[in-house]
């Protein structure tokens, strides 16, 4: 609204039924909606009542229509492994359906530092870069250090142990070295999206003082 | 350096010798230098090695020279309440020594929500906002609804009990509803700052993709 | 009994049979009774054996019988987002139960503040609040800011990463910096109509000194 | 302010002068004021500049002036062990300067029953009862099975070990098997008489539905 | 064996097989045998093996065989709430297991305090008491100060919330005022009883210096 | 009271005049007093009221009289560290206060077993053990094995970093795998040596049944 | 790589496609592969495209081909309890994937610590040795005053209540009073193994200085 | 003992009396001794007692004699940033003390990898690596896919916030993708350096099988 783009479902602890009114009204009032955190049944019951959307399956998203305004810039999404994907898809469908224009590096986790320093040069190019990592978190000081644009750090839930569930990647990156990175919530790849296309809006409309 | 910028010293666990000798690295090099976290003690010790600093006693910063471009747009800091003044400074201090334009608010927690809804045509002229509070944590929600502009937030230790030195207000703004904000360390106005710079550096130097 | 209210029976780790043996013995003594956290399923095992109770299946409850007594005023329950609706109705159905008039406005979270600001001059009708909200749990504290009478607080289970369950509300609701408002225990819809039936108890009676 | 209160001043992180200045505001509107978590020097720096206060050095308040408005009603102040005295006369002190009458019942904890017990009487003529409990803050678990009056429930952080600086007992009330009753923050005297204030001045301006 | 008991096995987490072939041992060499924590299905395969043996489904013991002495004194079992009845169970079993007399109060939480001390007298007759609660975990506190005798505290995972599946009414009876009393693990009725018979072993065979 | 003995003081938040009136009482009635967690500051001010008392420095007791009784049996009290010798202390100054006889064994951490296998004889003349360890806290689990009398464990603060202050032993302590043991609170040698002397007591008087 | 081994595969958050394709290329270019924390389902899968496997059942490990260099020396892996067991032979079968000898002491836990004292003189044979433990988590430090040998600590998840899925034995062993002693995480059989094989690699190399 | 080396003393919580005391019979025993954790005032009054050793100031250690052996190998200890240099200088003079040879390399965070990667093949002269690191604690895991030697991890209580005193950097250095790594405790130099020796030792001696 403040900003021009509908609200965003939270569809985790909705019912299908609630879920399907609100994407109702959505669409009436602004062409679009998208809903997060849907599982595959929940997802398949609204779209029988609304067939337009398509439901991506790793990151449960349920999306309907298309941004109106694409924005300058490129977002960078960097995956430390396989695992950390569908958080990582999250983030690209979101910053997607919000106008921005993106790219997925992915299983570049610090353990083998030289995968991740072949992208370098790629990663100049980004206007945000977006670190997706469960285990540790220690990618995103890595990449932060390697580019001078802001980087938003995204936990993941992957790992075991005193992991738990994503507290240790969270806390690390909060605690990070690197300067220019700030944090969102355990597997907020949606979180992480929408404050980077907030940046690429802000750079396309210019900042006046 | 990626960036263009001297490295920031982190002042808290060096001696002042081991400050000094940096800061004097850092001025050959870049001209200029700054210190977060340092004590009054420890930043008398340097400043009389180094006597053209700049000491900011409520934000513990010793600063060194002044900034060698001013990039377009303002960050705007909001502050909950007196206590997090400090923390407010830190990140107003650094924005400036980075080459940003500041303004803060301040007072405005949520318990007298009229307070701070009476900024909201002032906070529509930020190009970032940066939200600092204690206690509950609150803030970053409610004026990350109320500006279409990315919003850091920062958690402070102002508080006691169940407040666990920061820890509540950093998981509750990791868990706010609002979309469009991220969160940096307990008390890290610097590190708030440094993002919000890049993100400005990012709007006056311009995204293509 | 103290109070002349029948005891209220803790459904979550009892058996059918044990559940509908103590309704027995309580609506043979008061006429009424009312267990909360009831699954279906066990619910519908006390209903077959005991069929003139309502089984609300939102908010878990099953109730039997009405209240002897109305008292004065009116209990309003603001609830910050859809998900949060099972238990803002724990606390609906327990304080007309104890006989108290209520009302609930909801969807009413802090990342919108327009929407809780319409409800202002409503809010000033009610007696006691009850705030019920997940997340990061700002609500009550915004809400307490706008009215002159003792809200009390529910922090719920909605949310995800590091909300840790509730945690994080609770611990934020504790540290509000808003006066006059308590807690209660996570999702504890119950405990919240309880007491505020107890201070429109009071409010009806009379206090004397 | 929408309850005709002045705002009452945490003083845990303010300086004496930004104290001072707040105080002086107050009086000027109000007519009177005061701060909690008041460290015995800085009170004293306050008063050198508004010597009109009183300090109660126990619960570290600092008190200005007197109530327009006595409600009907007494508020009773529950009190474990000797060492959760300096929190319970934070609550007294705050709930006679909102305008309520108090009394103090103390050293009843639950380890001998019969000295609580025998307060049992005493207890009824409570409007609101305020108990204060260390250790395993198991004191109003007790209480509130005892009257049928509202019972809001502080912790205090005298304890040690597995204690946790009052985490244990706050969490101990949040899980009471008592209804009734609510919980505020860790040494909270201050917010728990707000609240008990709250309660007697709806009692004694009546709800009306 | 330095006790002269066979050991006690921990189900939990052995597979059928293993469970059977560690009794098989255990009767031949003892004469009889106990396991822990077992499923029902498991202790059924385990039936199916060595079909002499009892399974209790509440308390989820596995017992085979009789004890050899019985020892002087009696076991108090005084349990919070219906829901902790099966880890009452545990310990009483496993106590009558090892030679001892048991009697169980339940039904007796302190949220109605007149319950539990309608049982004062019978109290005196223990030898020791076991006490075991969820919720908040007052009850060892009271009843430790009622008798003359040692108190053994068992925390339940009976709760919700801010219950942490027992972490809290564990803490608080490790933070009990009350002197004289001790804590095993969250539902580790088992523990109780054994140190409990340990208690009346050294008793019955009296303590010489 | 309950079980002849006068209440013992708990020194730590009291201030020294508290302390003082409460042993006075104490000894008009019982003619005896103890006191613990008393500063040697605070210990100094009661000693110049009431002269009569020994000052325990190591386990910071305050000790007024003998004990009237001298119950049957030997508490052992086995000690990991150097370090943890004022726990261990304040546990044989409380059970010989409280008529028992008392002997330590210490420096016998698990690390070179050998050196506590050589007490394996001694520790057989035990009617309770009380094992005070702080680091891993392991100590009690290979105690308990060796003893076939009752174990009670005390964890101690003596550790650093993963230690929590002693939250480690005193988890690692709960989750043992040695039958016959339970737990107090982290340095609490007072709250052991109270049960120890409640088993001595009722070893001495003999239990019935 | 680096260490010319092939990188082993995390299986837990992967797809059994994902993980086919993975071990097809490790395949080729080394000749064998390894995939940890596979399900049996999954596993089962993959060894219907690639049926020249092993799949681990307890260990849940799926392995492929053969360690091409045996080195010097053997790992001795010590298990507590039979419910440790599926995280020793993780280690073991990592072990021997990785090309060393191994041997597994099992059912030794502290409780009797006679039972591990019997096989002092076989752990003198060890060049490295792995403890695997979970509950309390003591093993390692008594193995570690035995042997001359580096331990490393394998803490599990075998436990309950205050375990907290094994936190508490990684943190007793953290805190261990033993030198010569390391960690890894829960449940992490394969990480030790890969260190203890990097050792015996080291030993059978040659350290040159 | 059981590996020739006298046992090393856990200064932090000893008397200087005890501390003197048990470096006498040490030195009697074995020609040499060492103490950690000694703070400059107790280490000057045990100088005073036994003037032949030397107080590390950083390391806070006290160490009496020289090694008898030396080893084969070296032990490159790597340090994040200027301030975790106690800690490494704690492993580097116990590892020399236990007759290794040692090298550091300093302030080499990864929020600059190309400073660490500068070391690239230094590093690969090490038999063992000791990573000291504290803030998020990414460094071990970077130096461990580029070595081929046992990397042990060292967290340390440099940080704040999020950092929680070291917390933070140990549950990521055991949450680590990068596989031949184990950790020790929070600022555990000692511990790591302790185990580091004993790898050197077997490679000194030759593991045999
Ligand atoms: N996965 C998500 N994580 C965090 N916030 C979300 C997520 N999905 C939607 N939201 C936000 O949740 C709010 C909508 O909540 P609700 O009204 O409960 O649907 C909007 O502010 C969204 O931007
Ligand atoms: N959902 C609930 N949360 C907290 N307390 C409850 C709940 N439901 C019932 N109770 C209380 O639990 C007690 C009854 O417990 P029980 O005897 O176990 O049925 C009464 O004091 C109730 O008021
Ligand atoms: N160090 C201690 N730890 C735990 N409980 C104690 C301690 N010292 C005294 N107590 C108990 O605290 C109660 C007295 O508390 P108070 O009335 O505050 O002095 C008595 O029940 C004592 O048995
Ligand atoms: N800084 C340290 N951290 C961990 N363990 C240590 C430390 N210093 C000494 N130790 C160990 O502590 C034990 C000696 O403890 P103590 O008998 O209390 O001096 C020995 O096993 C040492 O190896
Ligand atoms: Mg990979
Ligand atoms: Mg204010
Ligand atoms: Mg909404
Ligand atoms: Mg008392
Ligand atoms: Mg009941
Ligand atoms: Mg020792
Ligand atoms: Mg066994
Ligand atoms: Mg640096």
């Amino acid at each position: 609204s403040r900003n021009g783009y509908p609200e965003i479902i939270y569809g985790e602890s909705k019912t299908a039924e609630q879920t399907a009114a609100i994407i109702e009204k959505l669409i009436q009032k602004h062409g679009r909606a998208m809903a997060t955190r849907m599982s595959p049944e929940k997802a398949e019951e609204v779209l029988a009542l609304h067939p337009n959307g398509a439901y991506k399956e790793n990151s449960r998203l349920l999306i309907y229509g298309e941004p109106a305004v694409l924005y300058n810039g490129k977002i960078i999404i960097v995956s430390a492994g396989t695992s950390d994907l569908p958080v990582a898809e999250e983030a690209e469908w979101t910053a997607k359906w919000l106008g921005c224009e993106t790219e997925i590096i992915h299983d570049v986790g610090v353990a083998g530092i030289d995968r991740l320093l072949s992208y370098r040069d790629v990663l100049q190019e980004a206007s945000v870069v977006i670190t997706v990592a469960g285990m540790e978190g220690a990618l995103p000081s890595v990449v932060c250090g390697l580019v001078k644009r802001p980087v938003i750090a995204v936990p993941t839930s992957v790992g075991y142990g005193a992991h738990f569930d994503g507290l240790t990647p969270l806390l690390s990156m909060l605690s990070s070295c690197s300067s220019g990175m700030s944090v969102v919530n355990i597997d907020n790849g949606f979180g992480a999206a929408y404050q980077a296309a907030m940046i690429l809006k802000l750079a396309s409309e210019g900042a006046s003082s």
